[in-house]
């Protein structure tokens, strides 16, 4: 989503010297500190900040949509896992790297979408990059929606392929890319639900173009598998779209699955085109055995509970109902994102430092993490907070956020 | 290092047709089945094989360089990281994805391998694309070995630096190239040991070229770290380059350490610099507690037994001597892997399903997996080889494979 910092010459950083002249190998680092202080002056320093085991903050930051990262059975899976098939997967998917428990969870995870096959990969940053160099290059056509995903567009980067920029959330503007392309083949490529504002995007009206032009449908369905849906089965479901022949779906088992990694699902054909040619499957590690245990305990627990995707979007509607009503700026959520405008960078750092003070963690995005120039906090809802925890959650917030005075609605809402 | 397939324009897949018209959608996706059966006449079909939980064969094709994917105490560190860390890191290293769990592995792998700081990613992957990616860009040049891993391919490719390809380990061609450029910062890149077959890069003599050059030196000690150097601290510490302030290292969590994930080392600004800039960080979700526990685990056994690193590099000289005997053309190695080269991918298909018939696995590398045109066996010594296994798997593999005719000498070696 954000743009990839540039890094012009520095002509000046290049100092040839014959091979034996007493170097200064320190100054090729010089101009990182000059940038880092760029980003001091701007406000944009960001650290991490590691987390105890026992965190007494109430969670409004991460993905754990569901709230099944500690839930004891899909922990348990995880560490049962580990235990009967080792720590690592020890090499590539198509050497050692693919053990039973993989396939088990490919299986499982296309039956729970109703995708005809999957392919699990390390991260769903990997599964874009797989999807999006696998299905298109040199010769082909990407038309992408601006705020797509930041793995979404180093996939276009390195795909090749011809990229159509397109306008946020706008069919109209996908189908006069498609139309004009001049023959050669094309692919749609667009977030389900959009990181930042947790707004959705338009798949059947998106899927509907693309039939009429032959293209193709890529949705990354990150934001939208366990949340959106018939029990969590994600947006490509929802829009009567699950098992299409022409649309293929990537997934993230780190957010409402709570564990780690991602996958492509879609035909079977293109599933089996991606083993033999998406190099983030060829040349990664498998996703190691733990995690892969874990995403299979919070599928099996969501197959057995499927009333816990509709309770994130409910617990995501009221955080918005209540914010809106105190006064701020939040987006109307989609699935389980709300997001809330800030007037500067400045201020949504100070806004989230305030509600970590009050016990509340909230995600802080600013330039260049959010696909406009609007800083903003983004809450998450997790399916598992009471209806105290959404009021204490709405208090702090509205306390800690003076009533917005941002120009403009919350991009897409 | 194969070359990403390049994806030709069918003109003949385009059908525009007015929306509303009768959609043909599964057409869409019938250059797969042409591509797919280009493969199969070639005899590149590949395909997953999925391993059981106890796997009877003898392990000669994972990446398991010390033996520590199954060992009590790694696999016991990943099963307790889930309990008491959850399943998954719930979000981006910038928001809620780092633990302290991952600052102490950061700490730890940096202390153990001599440089500043650490940072922890998904996969090497993802730490070589981020390296290359917040290190270079439009404007820069980076000088990369003709044999790099995809990993490092791609992340050229992303980066939008000017990449000027040099032959294999030739610090002659990395002057020149460096010599040749008009200003400008630039990065040199290479492996430490060449994935295939097992060859070891002049590092001490790149490192010289660029300072001569005014130029850093980035090195993917993958298949170095806890194999090569004293006590396994990698291919830098081997070459006396440890915590120069002009090089940056990535390494793999899931090869010597039984894990999952890589990192990256170097100077501490350079590693604040990628937290603040490098979009597979950014926009990754952190690395799983239990492959985070499971690395640590395996670095501290690692400590505690050094003599691990030196015992998979004597398994891997004998398996080498061995076959080299029995009159096989086997690279002599300069770490922990042995490739066998054959005369044809049919033979070398051939070989792998006798090997593995005959209950031990080999790697079969066939183009594009391979940076040459040449197929082979690739051999992984594991440092928990008893003696009498490894006079198996030479018997083994000599028996299966009979004498190549390969044309040339190994590459490299």
């Amino acid at each position: 989503m954000a743009n990839r910092t540039v890094q012009p010459t520095s002509p000046e950083s290049h100092r040839a010297r014959p091979e034996g002249a007493a170097p200064d190998p320190a100054a090729v680092f010089d101009w990182v500190d000059r940038r880092a202080e760029l980003r001091a002056r701007a406000g944009l320093t960001r650290r991490p900040r590691p987390r105890p085991a026992v965190d007494p903050l109430l969670d409004l930051a991460s993905n754990d949509y569901l709230g099944l990262v500690r839930h004891p059975r899909v922990v348990r899976a995880a560490a049962d896992a580990a235990l009967r098939w080792g720590a690592g997967a020890t090499g590539s998917r198509l050497v050692t790297g693919t053990t039973e428990l993989h396939t088990e969870l490919e299986e499982e995870l296309a039956a729970f979408c109703g995708a005809e096959a999957a392919l699990v990969f390390s991260s769903g940053y990997a599964a874009n990059l797989a999807a999006l160099t696998a299905l298109t290059g040199p010769g082909t056509l990407i038309v992408a929606d601006a705020y797509n995903h930041a793995s979404l567009i180093d996939g276009c980067r390195l795909s090749r392929a011809e990229v159509a920029p397109v306008g946020h959330r706008d069919p109209d503007a996908v189908r006069a890319a498609l139309a004009g392309r001049d023959g050669g083949r094309a692919l749609v490529v667009t977030d389900s639900v959009f990181s930042v504002d947790g707004d959705a995007a338009p798949l059947a009206e998106l899927a509907g173009a693309c039939r009429a032009h032959g293209a193709a449908l890529l949705v990354d369905d990150a934001h939208g598998l366990g949340v959106v849906g018939d029990g969590g089965a994600g947006a490509l479901a929802a829009a009567g779209l699950a098992g299409s022949p022409d649309v293929v779906a990537t997934v993230t088992l780190s957010k409402s699955l709570g564990s780690q990694g991602g996958a492509v699902l879609g035909p079977r054909r293109v599933v089996r085109h991606l083993v033999e040619t998406a190099r983030t499957f060829i040349f990664d590690t498998g996703l190691a055995p733990a995690s892969v245990g874990a995403a299979l305990g919070a599928l099996r627990l969501l197959r057995e509970e499927p009333e816990r995707a509709a309770r994130a979007r409910e617990v995501a509607r009221r955080l918005s109902a209540g914010l809106t009503a105190a006064g701020l700026e939040a987006s109307v959520p989609d699935a389980a994102v709300v997001s809330v405008r800030a007037p500067s960078p400045e201020a949504a750092v100070a806004w989230a430092r305030a509600c970590r003070e009050a016990g509340v963690a909230v995600g802080c995005f600013r330039p260049p993490s959010v696909p406009d120039r609007f800083s903003r906090l983004r809450l998450t809802a997790r399916g598992d907070l009471t209806d105290a925890r959404i009021e204490q959650a709405v208090a702090v917030v509205a306390r800690c956020a003076p009533r917005a005075d941002a120009p403009h609605p919350v991009a897409g809402n």
